[in-house]
């Protein structure tokens, strides 16, 4: 048997995750030493309740309610507690006493991300977060390193498993959001409180993470442009699917031309995706990254998005990573924020469009529809007028379906007002983006 | 703008990826200084004729014929030549004089991989191979990696662009394997010498190479049994069709229980794969690897398996990443094959079976067919049987399609063989392996 190295690691947190990563490290020492060249030995796992119950029976003497005491010392710290403070002070505290550390904490990293980097820079250590992002994907890591080489120009992700369960159990039975949500909740696949999810903050934060790593530029999360899909209902997803689409909540990070040079948009929001698309398929809870990149065409990364074992395989991943760099010598690698690109305000990103409105039936007015639209600079691609009621002598009801060319999203939305204002138009269904085709 | 330390960058040939990796390291010089945070210097290709004509026209000063010449002082040596020699004795040359080696070489990695990692091993440097394996899709990192702390069950990968494309077409079209083959030869997706795509070396090389990083254990090439996909016929392919299944050349690498421990199986054969499954998504010379782990559970990364531009994109993700450890320091982290696992022989596999027999068509035939197959330990799950022709008086023809439970290779083997000697089985038509259901 080889003689290894040991290697201190300290876990803080012992939830969901933290203790299916404390019960891999315990039961798979010896393989994981055999990867890393070193053995883990799991010094101390800080938790806020030595008694509380847990997924995994971790042995006692292991627990400790002191983080700091733990931290001292240790080679790699997991920090697995979630939230800003005080896993920002701790991971801090970690990488000062030259720990490198690991965390799935997406909350953090995409509103402290260059903090955390710029002090493991300082002292020649790393911070690693491939679990902070899609689960047990490898998504991290291949856009950190396998395509440092290319130039990432969109990724589209499915990065929200909650409310791809949702939107796929409404297309798939026409149920409505309310219904499918509360289903969601009994089954454990939406929490009590589910605005993080359904409202798109929990994707906004990964799209700006996936961002900020595929352009080399430091995204905050309040440049991401964010919507939910509670106005999702099923007439919209069927009306979708009469048409070839699938909704899904995307998470679009994107490069564009800019006058003479660059910039870049992020932003989650439902969008159309048409059935062909790979990113159509993806069922249930689970994710997928779609990336698009100049030399390396279009690839796809999918599998399970969320779930306590599958994001412990993503830490150990990282965990592994960390102490052959301990083993090897060598400072951490730092991220490239160099590129530096300008984000575009949401109003001047370029997308087409599918507009739902409900018109009265009677002459003149699609003509005054397509005067405003025109008037607005959206040109028009497709129209579908269908009757909803008859108005049996007094004008009936139709709803107008408009797929727009490219438009601008300003020109878009000061449009979309001027429709609703305009007396022929009785409600404004949905706009949504179609994105993918 | 920031100073960087220089590395100098030898590239050995200009074929379709050298060429293309040649472009973009002189065209996208400063952004791939500002991710690797060295500049890269392409100080010289070497090529057989410096006058051949190229993909992508590059300066005559940087060609030269000596490759020998060009590797002393390299820090970094990209071999793209492919073939065992001379490319492996320059990789050698390369890795004693300290200098860290890409390459996309599938051939000599599957069959002299451990020599060259030994090689990096004692000098600290690294062998990187990205794009040996599924052209520009992320997979080589991703297990090396990302997975390092979880365990790798199953991989079943489509890792060959032109038989999916056969097969593809096939199953869409209906068309014959001679046809469509003559078909991609002409559109250049075949080689006039089909034999190492459609009798499955090429792949066989990509799945010694998986199944060796997935379950840490040095895989001889010539321990992965191959079979290709000449013997397939429209009829099977419409066949599969109707039983609910598409047929897709698979490598498949395979953790199994053996005795009291465990072994591992690595096979490349035709196998009936459920439309279901993501695999049978997977159109025309497109790649995919599925992966299923034990915690990670089921992953899968898509995208272009071959093409200069694509599999260049790999190559710079690797001198990226090699250029980065130049900066850092410290040693390079060798290959891990310490778990090595005996490797099964085809014979001890156990999958389940779809058998395809033309019988005669009269009493008894059934009984002498499940007779055959319950003495040799094979379990009929289903079976169906279709009038190929009626006898007029004489006994008619019957296609018999049964499918089994899991049996062993070598049963099913020896059973097979008995049908075809029974007196009552005109013909084998197709035994076929089921995948991924």
């Amino acid at each position: 048997m080889t003689e290894f190295r040991r290697l201190r690691v300290a876990l803080l947190g012992a939830g969901a995750v933290g203790s299916q990563v404390a019960h891999l490290l315990r039961t798979h020492a010896d393989e994981l030493a055999d990867r890393a060249g070193a053995a883990l030995d799991l010094v101390g796992i800080a938790v806020r309740d030595v008694d509380a119950p847990r997924d995994v029976e971790l042995p006692r003497e292991l627990l400790t309610t002191d983080a700091d005491q733990l931290i001292v010392g240790a080679d790699i710290v997991i920090e697995l507690t979630g939230g800003i403070e005080p896993a920002r002070s701790r991971i801090l505290e970690a990488l000062n006493s030259g720990a490198d550390v690991v965390t799935a904490n997406k909350a953090l990293v995409a509103t402290h991300g260059p903090e955390l980097f710029e002090a493991a820079d300082q002292v020649g250590a790393t911070v690693s977060y491939e679990a902070a992002v899609a689960g047990a994907i490898p998504i991290i890591r291949p856009l950190r390193d396998s395509l440092a080489g290319d130039r990432v120009h969109r990724i589209m992700g499915i990065v929200n498993g909650t409310t791809n369960y949702i939107l796929d159990r409404m297309d798939r039975e026409g149920s409505d959001f309310a219904e499918v949500l509360a289903d969601a909740q009994a089954l454990g696949y939406a929490e009590a409180d589910p605005t993080a999810d359904v409202d798109g903050f929990d994707a906004a934060q990964k799209a700006a993470i996936l961002a900020s790593l595929a352009f080399h530029t430091a995204v905050p999360l309040d440049a991401v442009h964010r919507e939910g899909i509670t106005a999702i209902d099923a007439q919209t997803i069927a009306a979708a699917r009469g048409a070839g689409y699938v909704i899904k909540l995307l998470a679009v990070c994107e490069r564009v031309a800019d006058g003479d040079g660059e910039a870049i948009s992020v932003r989650v929001y439902p969008a159309l995706v048409p059935r062909e698309h790979p990113l159509a398929n993806v069922r249930g809870a689970n994710n997928a990254v779609f990336v698009q990149a100049e030399a390396a065409g279009d690839l796809m990364f999918y599998g399970a998005g969320a779930g306590g074992i599958q994001t412990a395989s993503a830490v150990l991943g990282d965990v592994v990573s960390a102490a052959r760099r301990h083993i090897a010598g060598g400072t951490g690698v730092g991220e490239s924020t160099r590129a530096n690109l300008p984000i575009l305000p949401v109003g001047r990103v370029q997308t087409r469009y599918q507009i739902t409105l409900e018109v009265s039936d009677r002459p003149g007015v699609l003509a005054t529809v397509a005067g405003i639209l025109s008037d607005g600079s959206v040109s028009i691609a497709t129209v579908e007028q269908t009757v909803i009621s008859e108005g049996n002598g007094k004008p009936g009801a139709a709803r107008l379906v408009i797929g727009t060319h490219t438009a601008l999203e300003q020109n878009l939305g000061d449009t979309v007002d001027r429709l609703a204002a305009s007396g022929v138009v009785d409600r404004v269904v949905s706009v949504l983006r179609v994105e993918g085709d």
